[in-house]
């Protein structure tokens, strides 16, 4: 007899995440629709502010979410795709700034403090020792990926225990009682595989697809394109396998976002996308289940032309427009006052009624 | 001889104001460009984040301009154009909506709350009575426009006391310590004097500046372009003179907030511009002094389609795409949260060589 692999293993406990993720109950939605519309306001006025209240209604499946609590995870990761010279930054400030984000001085964590945001730094593949970090969440699947450029980025055993480790996430928010999570992450060299990423499930040529990352040239972003081209014609990923395409051309991080939102669908906890490769994530998530989509939000449209595409194939649009290319959950913590506004303006409104103001003609 | 009118005196206030507006010192800029460039964080890559804090550092002239005190003034005033049926609400809505503001039931003193903002209500031409309010600010200049359908709103001295009424809220600000002032405004009909601002000024036909405001169905809004065309017909406003622009077809909280642009500008204490209307405002305050350009920042785009128009004749690129068309300052609430990021990001982020992170290869 056999007995299961690990990697079987891994894989069923996402299947299991996935088979319980809900469909959003329209009941609920019309319901805030009703509140909303007796609300001292002209009708549909707060515009999208409106359907993100009636859709935290429908996910929370409560009349009145509460949207206070918060945690983005910032997930770190390193890629042996740097091999190939295609980032502007040296492979170890990847673990330089997971130093810099347990200390407090990155973006992310001033935004947080700003928000009130719990900033929750994971080590998921860092190419580095972390064992003495005072506050990383440690989930390293392994030490960063393989260079995707000459072979899979990692085995689909490692993608699954990369997303079963995001799910893992989902529970920790769960347990704190978290109302929203955001994504986040941290990996030199990331924009390479959510390029990779957007051209096979967006089915968009590379060019296409592809931007200058954390600041390259033209010359080293005609590289980079050229890496990712080959990336693409050595894995060959099966784009109808979302896990098959995480494991060849994707990352740590990315797998673990993906594994985040898929298991914060499960907990029914709203899921505020982040940039360009958090939005890859959310997209693989919603590649391997579309009932993901009802629990997601996108923040921010990043300068990184792949954003877009990926935006669209999940079917999203973003609520700020900041030209910010910087991840570390940045834009998701500047998005989250938003579903918190749209909650507290669902619930402290007054009424036409209570107010005294007269409707429409 | 002839003793001065109350018109000049009041315009010759104005003026004084005007005349003081600095221009923005680009060293205050280039340095806080030096100090964005030391954080670690990739070139640029907070985008927009980083325009807003160099903006602010020049603004202020201080090398860590703090915004965490703040405040939006909501002017509230009626339009005689209402007669002509240009809005889905009834006129007496205006003094309504102001008794909700002050109880705190609207949108804007949800918001407020939220995100620690004053919110103070200003009566600069509610066509009722509102001396037994509590919490009033009142600077009533008329009780509501003329109907500018058949003659001009108002008088130009009536203009030039609702622009004095601004800046003396710009005073009061400056009394309060405020860091950051937005603008917001209630009043049914307003759209309609915004449009016919925008038409102005854009140099647009009016259908191309028009919209269904509150909520109009597509007669009305036939009505209400008519409405307009004729307004512009009977008045022939001077677009080289934006104060006769302001007194025929504008109204008083437009005039207010276009004063309370130009008084902000003179105490170089940045504005965060609502919608539409509060656009027409600033783009009025523009037009009178082109320095005032420098101290605004547009939050949201509405879904009006004149907010484009003066948006395009400021120049000014929103931050937020909510589909917003409610007004109040509801917009400007939700963005001011950027500013103060934007100045804490300057301030509280890690550099390269304090957080031990190497820069670019």
């Amino acid at each position: 007899m056999l007995s299961p692999s690990k990697a079987v293993s891994a894989e069923e406990l996402v299947r299991e995440t996935i088979a319980s993720i809900p469909a959003l109950n329209p009941a609920w939605h019309e319901r805030a629709v009703l509140r909303l519309n007796s609300l001292t306001k002209p009708l549909g006025s707060l515009g999208r502010l409106e359907e993100i209240a009636a859709r935290l209604v429908a996910i929370r499946e409560e009349e009145f979410p509460d949207c206070a609590n918060k945690v983005i995870f910032t997930l770190a990761a390193d890629h042996g795709v740097t091999e190939e010279g295609v980032s502007a930054y040296p492979k170890a400030v990847t673990r330089q700034m997971v130093l810099n984000l347990l200390s407090g001085g990155a973006a992310i964590n001033v935004l947080c403090r700003q928000f009130g945001i719990e900033a929750v730094v994971v080590d998921i593949g860092v190419d580095g020792d972390t064992d003495e970090l005072d506050g990383l969440v440690r989930m390293k699947v392994r030490r960063g990926t393989n260079n995707m450029a000459i072979g899979p980025a990692m085995t689909r055993a490692e993608a699954c225990r990369a997303l079963q480790a995001g799910i893992a996430l989902s529970q920790r928010a769960e347990r704190d009682a978290k109302k929203v999570v955001g994504t986040g992450e941290m990996g030199i060299g990331n924009t390479t595989a959510a390029s990779a990423v957007a051209a096979v499930l967006g089915g968009k040529p590379v060019a296409e697809v592809t931007g200058k990352g954390t600041g390259l040239d033209d010359a080293a972003l005609n590289r980079k394109i050229n890496v990712i081209e080959r990336t693409l014609r050595v894995n060959q990923p099966n784009v109808s396998d979302p896990i098959d395409v995480l494991s060849r051309v994707g990352g740590l991080e990315i797998a673990g976002l993906a594994g985040l939102a898929l298991g914060a669908a499960a907990r029914r906890i709203p899921v505020v996308i982040d940039g360009f490769i958090s939005t890859a994530a959310a997209a693989i998530a919603v590649a391997i289940e579309p009932r993901v989509k009802g629990f997601l939000f996108a923040s921010h449209r990043s300068t990184e032309p792949g954003h877009d595409v990926l935006l669209k194939f999940i079917g999203l649009q973003p609520f700020l427009e900041l030209d910010m290319r910087l991840g570390e959950g940045t834009g998701a913590a500047l998005a989250m006052p938003l579903l918190e506004a749209s909650a507290k303006l669902l619930k402290e409104m007054a009424t036409f009624s209570s107010a005294g103001v007269s409707e429409s003609l």
